[in-house]
């Protein structure tokens, strides 16, 4: 590609959010260079001085809700109830509205809970060996479809903070799910521009967007035989990826194994290539499945988005819900691609 | 109040954007306290070697668009075209579209622009005095009425990013100004859900809001004769306060000489009490106004949106769209009401 800095506004082809990306903004001055090195990254080297997440404490997390085990019955993967939730545990549904403006208060019930995907203190899935890992997705897609086949709920998310800056407060190598009675807003968008998509050409806008990458090629960043990562065309940060199923699917949990294994090995290898690149960045990992009920079974497509954070987000994207990318996903692609792991 | 903690969704009265208030979260765990104390805070207290943006340095920006002199001649505000802007400067127009997936590239073209606050090497609102910020704002008032007016634009966007966190790259008090020949999706969302209040209540939702602000008292931060400053009763950060003027109009460059006076006073009181409650937090100040055309002159209120920046946004922001937010809007406005400055 042309060594030119890209300086576009970009639409997402979802949901049509706007990304300026600005290369020329790569080289402006900043007072705050100590800072960013140090903030960016994941953490400090040195191990903790205690975990709760670590095997031998378990009883400083709630009892588990389901545990993998290995033969000799020591768990491998752990899931638990968050200790410290953002919405309540659906049984306890004793709210009654609390003060209100005339905003609308209601009770946050539902489900969270941590993910711990080994009983070492490591940080990171790459830490893992590929068999684990592919435990750990295995324990994702039966955590999914427990929720998704709880009466009440109706949308289920499954994501991963890594790093202080991605909003992590443990290191431990963990994900959390969030069940809840009500779809958010940002994916009742999605659903949507889907949806429209669908109405106006026939055909799956995810599909549509693996044919278009795929022929394209400047944003592929691999491939295997079940699915296709390429950075976002409209990327809200640097190195931002999606990760696409090749075959149409709506609902994450209904995935096959082959497909699993396969997904473990695209997911390790992508995270290898980003720490290459961007030295152990802090990021954000998040499924973007279908609501339950299978009334999305046509127009939706699940998959994953990848987000690193290395930009910081500043009065323009708060008041505006745009993004400003210093980098273009065609530079970020080409330079994962060429990573050496 | 009462000492027990908050646990409620909330939906904002505007856009409807929810909000976990999960004050049990605040005693979590964490690995990173060290970084947290530090990297919140707005920057170091020494001198950066180099600033572009003090006195004596004018050639390392482009030249002025405006400047506001003292009696000597000397610059005590200056409005410069940022050098490394995220929108290209409108004649700069000639971008035929490049790459494209489906979804659309379009020409970013537009002004951004640096607002620089003092001549002197201050990094905060309250160094500079009362009468000097009185100043600054008349030039907001200026330069987003020349944007106004300005063949092409459709929106102004003013912002004040300070401190790492908040994305400043630079510590110089200064502001910044986006125009765009367009309306973003944040605002539009804005204007939508006051549409929509004023088609069901006859009335303007944030004229509804300082009725029902004033009369609860509990989000109170501060009040003058023509503004009132509340927590929102949605914040989707700790301490997030809107500033509203109480006689409803939807335009900010519409105020007049007394309003300025006003908002000049309480911006710095509530800057001071922030300072105070949350020792020199990263923050941003947004101003929120109608879009060119006056066409939302009754529904639309303009207002400011000062966020500060203690907690990090994670996976579910990003996937969700919704907000946690660890410190219950009562409990923040009690502490800023209740700050010695």
């Amino acid at each position: 590609m042309s060594d030119e800095p890209i300086f576009e506004l970009r639409t997402d082809p979802v949901m049509g959010r706007k990304v300026y990306i600005s290369e020329g903004r790569a080289g402006r001055p900043t007072d705050y260079a100590g800072f960013s090195a140090r903030f960016d990254q994941q953490a400090s080297s040195k191990q903790p001085a205690h975990c709760p997440f670590c095997a031998g404490n378990e009883n400083e997390t709630p009892p588990a809700s389901m545990e993998l085990q290995d033969d000799a019955g020591r768990w491998q993967v752990r899931v638990v109830p968050n200790k410290f939730p953002a919405v309540r545990q659906m049984q306890d549904s004793s709210l009654d509205g609390g003060p209100s403006a005339n905003g609308t208060a209601l009770s946050p019930d539902g489900a969270h809970e941590v993910i711990v995907e080994s009983p070492q203190h490591v940080r990171e899935i790459t830490a893992l060996s590929l068999a684990e890992y592919e435990q750990v997705l295995g324990v994702y897609r039966l955590r999914v479809r427990y929720w998704n086949e709880t009466a009440g709920i109706r949308q289920v998310m499954l994501f991963k903070n890594v790093g202080f800056a991605a909003g992590a407060s443990l290191e431990h190598v963990h994900s959390q799910i969030i069940a809840v009675p009500y779809v958010w807003d940002a994916v009742e968008m999605e659903l949507a521009g889907a949806l429209e998509f669908h109405k106006q050409q026939g055909s799956c806008v995810y599909c549509d967007l693996i044919a278009r990458e795929s022929s394209a090629g400047t944003r592929v960043v691999l491939e295997n035989e079940h699915f296709l990562a390429c950075t976002a065309f409209a990327g809200r940060q640097p190195y931002e990826t999606w990760i696409v199923p090749k075959l149409h699917a709506s609902d994450f949990h209904l995935i096959g194994d082959d497909e699993l294994a396969s997904l473990a090995e695209l997911l390790h290898d992508l995270v290898a290539r980003l720490q290459t690149c961007l030295t152990r960045l802090a990021y954000n990992l998040v499924l973007h499945t279908a609501p339950v009920g299978g009334k999305h079974a046509d127009t939706y497509h699940w998959h994953w988005e990848l987000i690193p954070r290395s930009t910081r987000l500043a009065g323009l994207e708060f008041g505006s819900g745009a993004h400003i990318n210093p980098l273009s996903p065609e530079r970020a692609a080409s330079f994962l691609r060429n990573a050496k792991c």
